[in-house]
């Protein structure tokens, strides 16, 4: 399993994954989700995957093969107009590989499927966020649905539901993911350490640093160690229950 | 789907459970899901289901009737001599509910499946949780895994793991359980109210009273409002992430 979430916020896009990959119980690997091209003042994507390694590493060379080879017929995603243009470019890549996996039947709910998150801004326009499904469409977060969860993502929701703000800084919004990965990390053996961490500004047009959380960041520690203290001074401030 | 919890405290059992069933997201219903039977004095079953509808009903009929028919050659889940007894009995219920339901094949993984969380106290013993699976084998809960969930258990089970403890009241425990329980109902249409709760006190060996909680109960109601400005308050009291 994986777990990825993106934030679209008022100053610009946080993306966190996890970098576990497994095969059952007993085949563990670390791969990295979190993928970024930049035309450095033009155009900024990222993107985060979850779903058949396979599937999500032929997507992940496809982009980059097209970008590199300048004849190629299909266009580069760095060189697209918008976002949604860019997201178009994914998803239909994305249904190419799967549909190469699986030649006959149903796309839908095939052990070859992925799931992309693709995040970034194009000169003019204002940063965007889709989610990308393995039929090749998607969604864009708004003002309503602000945020965009793929992979083990039920134990992580509860605290983003509650504590996410899109006013919030990218100190404050990086907390709120390590609590929210801290809390699935804790809970599903699928999803664990080091998480990669990017925090893109609006309108910078250049790729963000892309951070490596490991077990003995003194960020990530402070937070793990916190919260279960935290959460149970919460539990504990609750109004009394009455059973009579 | 369904969300049951039941926890195993020192001074007893607590139960409870949501009472939502759907066929799809447009059949929705409400269903008891928490059965009680008790010879006061010598022995109280509680059991909760998760499920499908059909086989769950199945062993509650099953179980009700063979009760009431003294002549029948299995016996009564009252007549038995410890609590170990009666799961192993409930148990190989389900399994033939299921095996009836589908003739040929295997019986994990099938739509027919049901899950059931049995408690209770037999006189002369301590009160015991079992978690019944699909093929009628069984858990029991220990010092080690002191709950046990069945159905929706992603989203209410961090607060579990964090401010569970055996030494709480019921008051406390109804409380941790109402919060686990809105933080799914929050994020999940499947979960819904009104919910069933019972608490068990050790060695009443009494029915316990078995309490609805409606959406407009006021403990419930002081829970739900309360939390998200509870949780708030701790992620903004964590300390702060400098990002360099």
């Amino acid at each position: 399993m994986t777990y990825c979430v993106a934030l679209r916020l008022d100053r610009g896009l946080v993306f966190m994954s996890d970098t576990r990959t497994n095969a059952g119980l007993d085949n563990i690997s670390t791969y990295r989700k979190m993928f970024t091209w930049a035309e450095p003042g033009e155009c900024v994507v990222t993107i985060m995957t979850a779903g058949n390694l396979a599937t999500t590493q032929s997507v992940v060379s496809l982009i980059d093969e097209r970008m590199k080879a300048p004849g190629d017929r299909t266009p580069s995603i760095l060189g697209l107009n918008s976002m949604y243009q860019v997201a178009h470019l994914i998803g239909q890549t994305l249904r190419e590989v799967i549909a190469e996996a699986v030649p006959t039947g149903q796309e839908a709910s095939n052990k070859f499927n992925a799931s992309i998150i693709v995040g970034g801004q194009v000169k003019g326009s204002d940063p965007r966020l889709f989610l990308i499904y393995p039929e090749g469409n998607f969604v864009e977060a708004g003002a309503d649905t602000p945020y965009f969860q793929i992979g083990e993502t039920k134990y992580g929701r509860p605290i983003l539901v509650r504590a996410f703000d899109p006013d919030m800084t990218f100190e404050a919004a990086v907390k709120l993911l390590m609590v929210s990965f801290d809390s699935t990390i804790k809970a599903n053996l699928s999803v664990g350490l080091p998480l990669d961490l990017q925090t893109y500004e609006r309108d910078s047009l250049a790729a963000p640093t892309q951070r490596r959380i490991e077990a003995d960041d003194p960020n990530y520690a402070a937070i793990s160690e916190n919260w279960g203290d935290k959460l149970k001074d919460a539990f504990d401030s609750l109004p009394d229950v009455t059973l009579d």
